[in-house]
């Protein structure tokens, strides 16, 4: 039997920076074989980007079909002449698994990897439904060969899936402390405001867009979107720039523009979201201010997985392991859930994420050991 | 006896584009000398300017010591082609001068030193008092080398102005509608505010600076700075650029700074103004925002010359030729009586500013006669 530990230094050894496979898949692929799944290596290509290596592996033909997702590229090492212990070495040390990759998320598939073949070998064959494996090599950069094209790769072959547990480092102290069920959404836009330039000295005949574009600032930034919902924090808008670019000291500008993001919970959607804004400028600007938005192309929706008979068995599996109660968190930043969520209900429970993209990553070898066994207890309420 | 005409011609001739004399100067020199004025000419320079000749003509050397003060130089011709009659042919046709300088302000000049040369001839000798002409080659442009270093020198030399007619045209329609009495002062700041960086899904660990720079924006834009004084409009205060220039829309920024200029009355000086406007954005920042201001070095002064008993004599010349009272203005764009307002009461009549600056400048031949009786009348009063 093939352990967390041994999956998770093979990987870590391959120094799979994005776009580089560097052997990671391989290695995925050989395991899972050996244990009857049916793999699928997909290369995706985008015009601009480096073509990606994927991995599609399932047992079983039947519902229900829960699929493990991640991500086997990981973010540069940085200096590796300052790791304690080489980025790519996979060294055990002092009860710690160290390298690029040990939590986000190298480890965490491996102990998915270990608690299916664990599983799979206790039943001594095939599941009642279906796992799998959705494994891609390109999350940590620009992601367009990767989790959303394997989706659709999937789904065009006409095969479902009914859950899914993306193992990126959920936890933020202590493994089991926390698993994600959504993330705010996320959308951009631009704010013009169109005045009459002229000179400073006769104002009158000028319409000056920077007190207009401020006063709709400080309006948009005042009024709260709402005030949270059950499972998310209250929406926020953050103006991240406001710009003219007039040198003249003696010239009071045409016009003035300001970016902003929207960070957006499960009372709106982005069309909804987009009309209240509008509203709110609108109301703002009245008669006199000409304002408008220019909408960035969607980032990224809100999606939530609301708790329920799939979170509870995660929670219990985590409960026994750990004896902690996870939260049910929807914080933190984007990762291939916001694509996963289009097809099936995702929860996100891996690792703690304290050293991922730093120096000296690294995670205990007992927190791996409990990972799988986790990841085995989903499995057992799952198919039981 | 010379005429105004004639000199304004003989000056347009000369094509006398800042920082080229052309031999304006010249001009001026022999009429002043033959007339019995003692003569100055003085070249200034200045590392990065070209350098400029000025001139400085006197007669008499008691006071009361009126100087009529002018420059020769004047801005290009824009497209020559695009010219009736030449820019610098000094043509007259339909009882108009033609060319660049024909209102600004070489036809100004040209009316004092004739109007100073009949009233000279008439008395037969020396004025009781002093007559001067403090003339320039460096105004149009940067103005380093010019009227401002030419009163300096006049002053180490020992001698005082008493009043000032500066030439520039001054009317708006007709002749006689509009004395220049003083301008508003000129400062320009930059407001500086400072927040602290972070990403826009954690707002609560950032401090955004563009709503609270926004805030300041629309406070201080919303607060008048006075109601206008006896002579002048009101202050007024002109956000010119608000910039940020962060790329980045997830970020939130560190740092936010608008530019604004200010152009004030006399109920402030550039230090009282100053404190206000700090006073102003502390107290609209609170003890939460971090913002400060740095002045651009001082732009120009307020100035005004009180109307008064030189004021009431200039008026009375320009009702008993053109029939009209003239508005004691402290409007429109910046001259060289900022500088002269330091030495000595000045005012400002001449032509009428309707072409200058544009494609077939021209002033109407009695206008030209009409300003020289017009300053005849002032110098009769003067030392009547
Ligand atoms: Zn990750
Ligand atoms: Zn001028």
């Amino acid at each position: 039997m093939t352990d967390a530990l041994t999956i998770a230094r093979d990987l870590v050894r391959c120094p799979s920076v994005t776009p580089a496979d560097a052997g990671a898949l391989g290695v995925l692929e050989s395991i899972l074989k050996s244990a009857g799944f049916e793999i699928h290596r997909v290369t995706f290509s985008e015009p601009g980007a480096a073509d990606i290596d994927n991995l599609y592996a399932r047992i079983g033909t039947g519902a229900p079909h829960i699929t493990f997702a991640g991500h086997t590229d990981v973010v540069p090492a940085s200096d590796e002449t300052a790791w304690t212990h080489g980025a790519f070495s996979g060294d055990v040390k002092d009860g710690f698994l160290y390298g690029r990759g040990a939590v986000d998320m190298k480890g965490g598939i491996a102990c998915s990897v270990a608690a299916a073949l664990a599983y799979l070998a206790d039943i001594g064959g095939k599941p009642k439904g279906s796992i799998s494996f959705l494994i891609t090599g390109d999350e940590e950069d620009v992601a367009v060969n990767g989790t959303i094209k394997l989706l659709q790769w999937v789904a065009a072959r006409g095969e479902k899936f009914d859950h899914c547990v993306l193992g990126e480092p959920s936890n933020v102290e202590a493994l089991g402390d926390c698993i994600k069920i959504g993330r705010r959404g996320s959308q951009s836009g631009t704010l013009y405001v169109d005045g009459v330039q002229g000179h400073v000295a006769y104002p009158h005949r000028a319409s000056n867009p920077v007190p207009d574009i401020s006063a709709l600032i400080v309006a948009l930034s005042n009024e709260p979107l709402d005030h949270g919902s059950d499972q998310f924090q209250a929406s926020n808008l953050e103006f991240t720039s406001v710009d003219v670019g007039n040198p003249a000291s003696n010239v009071i500008p045409g016009q003035a523009r300001a970016k902003f993001n929207i960070r957006f919970n499960d009372h709106h959607t982005q069309e909804t979201l987009k009309a209240l804004v509008e509203a709110r400028v609108a109301n703002a600007a009245g008669n006199r201010i000409r304002a408008r938005i220019v909408w960035e192309p969607s980032n990224a929706n809100v999606f939530v997985t609301k708790p329920g008979a799939f979170t509870d068995l995660a929670v219990a599996a985590i409960e026994e392991v750990t004896g902690r109660k996870p939260e049910l968190s929807t914080s933190g930043g984007t990762s291939d859930a916001r694509f996963i969520a289009s097809y099936c209900p995702v929860i996100e429970f891996g690792l703690v994420g304290q050293t991922m993209h730093q120096i000296d990553e690294r995670t205990p070898v007992s927190d791996l050991e409990k990972l799988t066994k986790i990841y085995r207890g989903v499995l057992d309420r799952y198919f039981g």
